[in-house]
């Protein structure tokens, strides 16, 4: 592949085996695994999954929702708030697949009858500690409110809970993430049991990167979503979720400036590519990536850790060392981990194989 | 326009004054004006600034660069540094346009001269105190070292100097920001002075949004090149460089969610709409875009100050007074003013006139 702009790179082994071990987690302890696919956003990891038997899946639009239902996914959680302006797109895919929504409020979900034309199944999303969106665990009335409203109309299925626990990425150290885990499964143990007795099939889904990277024990719920983890990434490491080995994705960018008395060397590959994550490092530093060595089979970390110290639109500004400087020319690649590969394959569009195949994605517009 | 999801509007009456105040500028101060065109991608706006006199252009790569050439702008300015691996898009490119190209190192160009076919204008960066790229102006030696390598061939013609002096975007206020212009006007006409013998044509060209907008003495240079202008947005605001009524651009955004214990509502429009980056108000929160209220023409700022205090993929969460959230609905739209519209609007992809015309960007593959 003759590279001579930003351009991300994909691992499909790493990328395999992170979805292998997933599902193989997931038959173990006994759950349905629903993978969250806007991280990768593409039929053909989409397929991949497939391969492993995974025939349900989650995305965050029903943008995304129409775009893998054309794909043959026939089983799709939006796991994004119920918008009840976007009942014409709802109206479109509902007749050909099961289409799961997220419902937090029985206001949103009154809106969407009065124009709801096709059955559509209703996921009541817990608040089970984010603070983002959901019900709260404790809020019955509330509850109890969404199920008299999906109760009201035969177009209307009750499926069951599902929440998101992004407490988990404040974590550093697996047993934090074990904790917020415990925690989660209980709150939906707990809500699940006052209305199983109406509802005996309710599912409990829960579901981020690194609880179910973590956490081995998945009884008292029945499905699971994690997303991020078919790419991994710096962030993820930082957390505690994977390890260097694990990071299934690495932006190639042509070194174009090299500032020796800076110890900074400028790449193309900016905010435009990257999007603008960062994570800080010990010294409070904020990085925008970590710098790989490419090679003819990858990647692989040099000794000492290159990061890129800040991002424009289309600069990335590197710290290196004197003994690192003296290697780089401009003309180089240089390869980068993303800190959150979720938001640098959306901002990139596209991805390739070390092979050199290009991985289209759901078109931006 | 019905708008369900969130979706990017451009005030095109404030656009299109932007862009006359600065060709006025731009006349007055008897500088040429050639727009930074980065920040719209659009081949439309493109011709709003054709409306108003303005022919020559700059971009932020070489596939930008063919992009506008394909809507016949015929001399346009890559204001980033030089990657010489791209030599074959360069060939392909320069035989149609007057290309001129960003020159950080002899090196670079030396490796371009080994596969250059057509001829191209080299413009030679000079870093003026941004530390990003550039040349310093004191490295004459590296400076005399490039102009000969222009010198050896033909294909190449030296055009002058540009820089782009990015450390006005940390200043806070008018007199801060017009030291910055001093200070790049003077270091600009040093550099010029020791070459101007031998080049009696060169170009002097300086231009980032905070001193072109604040400045209005740019004697002892030749050109201006501010792109963020066209739309402005809250992290130019606060800089200075715009008042709220200057801002040309607002997401609307559902609102799909409302917290009132948490007095905070949520609303679809994530880091895939706006991209991440961030200001700091007063009390040094984060702020990801500032919520105006939508009307028939427009939008308008709301008397209180609601703001986005974080984005996920697709989720905003947005503070509101007790009082604001009494008067807003779930499937309600609000509209959300850009900390940075280029990153904004490259995330977007597109965005719409008041009048709902479809305004079509470069596409991102």
């Amino acid at each position: 592949m003759n590279i001579v702009r930003p351009t991300l790179l994909l691992n499909e082994a790493i990328c395999k085996a992170n979805i292998r071990r997933m599902a193989e987690k997931a038959r173990r302890g006994n759950v349905l695994f629903r993978p969250h696919f806007k991280t990768h956003q593409s039929h053909t990891v989409g397929r991949w999954f497939r391969d492993e038997g995974v025939s349900k899946c989650t995305v965050s639009s029903i943008r995304m929702a129409t775009y893998f239902a054309a794909d043959g996914w026939q089983d799709i959680t939006v796991a994004f708030p119920l918008n009840h302006l976007e009942v014409q797109e709802i109206n479109r895919l509902a007749p050909s697949i099961q289409l799961n929504l997220c419902v937090v409020s029985a206001e949103s979900l009154s809106m969407l009858l009065t124009k709801l034309q096709h059955p559509v199944v209703c996921m009541i999303e817990i608040d089970s500690g984010y603070r983002r969106t959901g019900v709260g665990p404790g809020e019955t009335s509330q509850l109890d409110e969404i199920i008299s409203v999906i109760a009201s109309s035969n177009l209307l299925k009750f499926g069951g809970f599902l929440t998101h626990a992004g407490q988990s990425y404040a974590c550093r150290a697996g047993t934090e993430i074990l904790k917020v885990h415990q925690q989660t499964i209980q709150i939906m143990k707990k809500v699940g049991l006052r209305y199983r007795r109406d509802f005996p099939e309710l599912i409990l889904s829960v579901g981020d990167t690194p609880t179910c990277s973590m956490a081995a024990d998945f009884s008292d719920v029945n499905e699971i979503r994690p997303g991020n983890f078919v790419f991994y990434d710096i962030m993820q490491r930082g957390i505690g979720s994977c390890t260097n080995e694990n990071i299934a994705m690495a932006m190639a960018c042509p070194v174009v400036a090299t500032y020796p008395s800076r110890k900074e060397i400028v790449v193309h590959g900016g905010g435009v590519h990257f999007s603008k994550d960062f994570i800080k490092y010990n010294d409070g530093a904020p990085v925008f990536g970590q710098v790989v060595k490419l090679s003819n089979d990858g990647w692989e970390l040099p000794p000492t850790s290159m990061v890129i110290k800040s991002l424009s639109q289309e600069h990335g500004v590197l710290d290196v060392s004197a003994e690192e400087l003296e290697k780089i020319k401009i003309g180089d690649l240089v390869g980068v981990l993303p800190v959150h590969s979720c938001m640098t394959a959306d901002a990139m569009g596209e991805y390739y194989t070390l092979a050199g195949q290009r991985i289209g994605m759901m078109p931006k517009i």
